[in-house]
């Protein structure tokens, strides 16, 4: 492995105290096409194999600059989560001859208990083994492996969509911290030319939890997440019908 | 898998405002001696795939009890992380032919870089890919799969030395919340039964680490941890041979 990687911290907002949902959506829009020409500028390069996009807002979530900022990590490896993740959504892919995710998203639709909202282009869900209280995935209703497809109008409809969730976090639990983290593909070249991931099979979503519990002993010693609110709850909760589910223990 | 599983809080001391380092040695051996009853007593009803022992000390540990305390968590199926570890014993003995503990234990006491302390029975080691900043493991010099063959000799000098590392962390990070987690194979029996794992290969051991930095978006999206301590660092710290290593970022 070479010794290369990048990592950029683009500021949301030249306003301190702000938060993403507090930015008028053509703000917000605008963050997420910076990010996505940093993105594509740094798949360009051609050395990395992941581009890691993710938002620490709020000492809890390890932010460790307090101005509202968002971090770009290109790394020259596929880290071992995403490949697992990767590996899985392989696996569904040659079992059910479709993707796991455009699956996911029509049956949570379908069901409609876990789904938080729904655009014309993306779909939030409270996902059915969520690890923390609230979290909450939101997916491209059009299957895309890679963030950097996302175009203008995508970008207009996704920063409505955060603005909305964001909001109600921040009045729910008082301004909490959080994280914001894109889960997506190998870059498109990496996967392509290595021939050992089935190139596009990944769907990109963001996975976006308040940070009201911590990672313990027990999380740590086996990697499970002990979650005292259901996803049901959650998604009723953040879609404004329900009042709050304690998150403590 | 069945809806079963066993949850056991140990209360270390009667003093609510007491460390384990503040235990006289055979007090805290002692502890150690009723975790260990427990874990057999668990392991004998049978059911159980795996048990977990860990301990949160301090709010930012997770922790939700004040009072002093030790947890036992039994599973019915093996954690996805314990087995990924678990596999990687068994690829390691296939190839070398012997445990890939006992030939850490053997390489670090050899290198001397990352030694925190060695007894007649137990090594401390700072792992040369420490996830957080002055993480330690300890491990017994002679293989054991299971924490569960502890004897009384070996609990005196275990105590001995958790005492030595828990009150060089106390005294230097003033007192630190901190987690402190037990690896170990299967449970025996079960390890035996299902042929699926190979039995004995593990090698238990306990991680302990100050939280003094927080998971945050990046470590949440790529099971990669950014870590500002090198472990040889680490090591010279908590053997009192340097001074403290900032551990900000």
């Amino acid at each position: 492995m070479d010794g290369i990687g990048a990592h950029e911290v683009i500021i949301d907002t030249p306003l301190h105290s702000l938060d993403l949902s507090d930015l008028p959506t053509a703000a917000l829009a605008e963050v997420l096409r910076m990010i996505g020409d940093r993105v594509r500028a740094l798949e360009a390069e051609g050395w990395s194999a992941y581009v890691q996009v993710f938002k620490n807002k709020g000492e809890a979530s390890g932010a460790s600059i307090v101005h509202p900022h968002t971090q770009i990590v290109a790394t020259p490896l596929i880290p071992g989560q995403v490949r697992d993740e990767i590996r899985a959504a392989e696996r569904a892919f040659k079992r059910d001859h479709r993707c796991l995710f455009c699956r996911l998203i029509e049956e949570e639709t379908s069901a409609d208990e876990r789904l938080v909202r729904r655009s014309d282009r993306f779909a939030a869900i409270a996902p059915f083994a969520s690890r923390f209280p609230y979290e909450v995935h939101i997916l491209p209703l059009l299957h895309a492996p890679n963030f950097s497809s996302l175009n203008g109008g995508e970008g207009i409809d996704l920063a409505d969509m955060l603005r909305a969730i964001l909001g109600r976090m921040k009045a729910a639990f008082s301004d909490p911290p959080y994280n914001l983290v894109l889960h997506q593909g190998a870059r498109p070249d990496f996967s392509a030319t290595r021939g050992i991931l089935l190139p596009g099979v990944f769907h990109w979503h963001l996975e976006i939890f308040p940070v009201l519990t911590r990672a313990a002993g027990f999380e740590w010693g086996t990697g499970l997440f002990i979650n005292p609110v259901p996803p049901e709850a959650a998604a009723r909760f953040l879609r404004g019908e329900q009042e709050l589910v304690q998150a403590e223990i």
